[in-house]
């Protein structure tokens, strides 16, 4: 028989992220983190494995059917992280004397469902949520819009918008129509139309109904909303907008939803949330307001590459510079200077073989996009000196060995590329 | 029957992280992850789940036994990351063409075994690994040596050394009675000796057995290894010691060995490593020489914490300030200081209820040792004033607004505590 493993590969949804990503993945990380913070939100983190108990039922269906679960070696059923509120109203209840209420937290964390990869999903991503809990006023929820609006500005977004509604606007109205409702910026509304009157709804209601969606006034709730993001220097349809055409899933959401999407591309949502005041609660057996909302990681970063959002630097490696070896004989003045420069604090590699051919050592660093590199030959090692190449430019320069972080660490020193 | 969820619990050996220990377990992160920078290596994220097929057999039968399986929903044979070299020999393989050698890598993430937990070990606990591949030459052993060293040196540690040996000096030896070397700064000579016989060493032989290992010199191959930490700027038998009573794991290592050991406590290892000739290249079918080091992550913060090596601040919330809401008529003006506050980049929490009591406003801000208040009654409202309240001294002083965000900033402040 042959083996799957003649070529190693990752599990299908699975990803591995390599240096690129990976740094990608991390400004990005650590940005957010930042706005979090700036927002009062606290760190937490749970655990990849909780009992099947906690997490079954908790998802519906959906969940019960896509959560990867199984059991372990001491014949426990035991369940992956599907999301990170399930878990947090578990850490509530379990921390009860421990965490304040109101609580802010972030938790940046995979999680784990096993979709249908065709339609581009992953079964391993990130989810990265903001929530607070134990607060029922619109300043909780304003407190999340705002933050979620400034961590968008501070990523590159200049074109997102918070789409904002109230589920409780849609009481009385059939469920199976509001699922149309939320699709009418995708489809357009002829087509959502066809879609009420094939769900059932009398072509005579169509009209009204579709007259009465789209002339929903904000509620008591919403307004109060708006007025505080108008304090902290958010516009109104611009910064944020009044939309009761979006609806998020109905089980779960009790008034305000919000939604993060492109002005230019209003089907592009990078991040949606709101409040829901009977989910966090269940296992502290007690009613506990929450709001917040969830960041479509992967989504967020695609959309970032290709709006060129990431710096141009996150491109190049992680060193600055890749300090060569000449020859065994030099190799000792190469780790010196190595070493004077990570003393300066700039990321450094040396290429570690002793007796590599400078071409091999040269296109090591083409490969890795590190952008100088310094050579240091017999007779540079006489004079103290050493080569500067910049090797975007391919432009190169000899210094003193002391004049060298200098040149590094300035960005308008002339070997800049 | 009564369920277990009475009381929301974590997995025996799973752990939750609340602020306090997250904001730790960061601050330990990024300083590791910066200086595996300044020494060049890259960021790799490999998945949670792997085909079983990649892990099994590679970590011995302990490894088989330990490990984390099960029958994923579509029928595949999986497993959870229980190393990272294997993912890591794993990528090498499959991204061969897009990956550089030699290349460096960092990788932090979760791995999970089912431990006995009685011996106080984790079933998730964090990897911290450096590791260069593809380059088989002794300056390679000691970019990790230096690398290590200085991450313990920028995590405050300053009683820490690098233990180092090499595994072709034992050629000959039984393993068997290598394994009692190994434990002779633990449990001491005379033991050793006893369980030398124990295992079988004739009485005769044990004493120029010990005095063999004992006086072991130096290989080559460290002499050289050893020069060029010096010229990196370590002290010999200070930052690092020869000491040929190391062992380390014997399937695995192939030479050099390390072991980052606090100097008043021997038995104390931090980080061990070494180099490991043979593994990396079992998924490319090809030889490929690796040396890395992996941090203890969950003992480095124990002992960072029991020496105080965290800096005072974390203790405290993220947020720097509270800004309570005096009545629901003064939230405005709360929101809006808030705002200024955040925009000078001053982490900042609002109190997200407007008709809380001002103690409990205070009380909670106390409970989250966030370490300054900001208070705005009717009267600072009507002079354009806020009162601001050091928590931990307890004294307060009445601000101009627009003085506000200086007084936050500058660490010399009268109110600082």
């Amino acid at each position: 028989m042959i083996s799957k493993m003649d070529k190693p590969q990752t599990l299908k949804g699975f990803r591995d992220f390599l240096p690129e990503e990976a740094r990608k993945r991390e400004y990005a990380t650590n940005i957010l983190k930042g706005v979090f913070k700036l927002y009062g939100f606290e760190p937490l983190e749970t655990p990849a494995l909780e009992y099947e108990e906690i997490l079954m039922g908790k998802y519906g269906e959906e969940g019960n059917k896509l959560m990867y679960q199984f059991t372990d070696n001491g014949g426990r059923r035991v369940a992956l992280r599907y999301d990170q509120t399930v878990p947090l109203a578990r850490a509530i209840a379990q921390y009860a004397d421990m965490l304040p209420s109101p609580f802010r937290r972030y938790q940046i964390q995979p999680v784990w469902r096993a979709e249908n990869t065709q339609k581009g999903r992953y079964r391993e991503f990130m989810q990265c949520d903001i929530d607070i809990t134990g607060a029922d006023s619109a300043l909780a929820d304003a407190e999340i819009v705002a933050c979620t609006l400034d961590a968008a500005k501070k990523l590159g977004f200049t074109t997102l918008a918070m789409n904002i509604n109230d589920r409780t606007l849609f009481e009385g109205i059939d469920p199976k129509y509001l699922i149309v409702v939320d699709k009418i910026p995708k489809i357009g509304r002829g087509a959502a139309e066809k879609e009420l009157i094939e769900k059932g709804m009398p072509n005579s209601e169509v009209e009204s109904f579709m007259e009465k969606i789209t002339s929903l006034k904000p509620s008591e709730n919403l307004l109060k909303l708006f007025s505080y993001l108008e304090q902290m220097g958010f516009e109104k349809n611009k910064d944020f907008i009044f939309n009761p055409l979006i609806v998020r899933g109905l089980d779960y959401y009790t008034s305000t939803i919000f939604e993060l999407v492109d002005k230019d591309t209003p089907s592009l949502s990078l991040a949606g949330g709101g409040r829901y005041d009977n989910l966090i609660g269940i296992f502290a057996n007690q009613t506990i307001p929450a709001t917040g909302i969830a960041f479509g990681f992967d989504r967020l970063l695609e959309t970032m590459e290709s709006r060129g959002l990431f710096p141009g630097e996150l491109a190049s490696a992680t060193p600055k510079v890749l300090v060569t070896i000449f020859s065994p004989e030099l190799a000792e003045k190469s780790v010196e200077i190595t070493s004077v420069l990570r003393q300066a604090g700039i990321n450094t590699e040396i290429y570690p073989n002793e007796s590599a051919k400078i071409e091999s050592q040269l296109k090591y660093a083409d490969k890795r996009a590190i952008p100088y590199v310094v050579i240091l030959g017999p007779e540079e090692a006489e004079k103290g000196t050493v080569v500067l190449k910049n090797m975007q430019s391919n432009s190169q320069e000899t210094l003193k060995v002391s004049d060298l972080p200098t040149a590094l660490a300035s960005p308008g020193h002339a070997l800049q590329g």
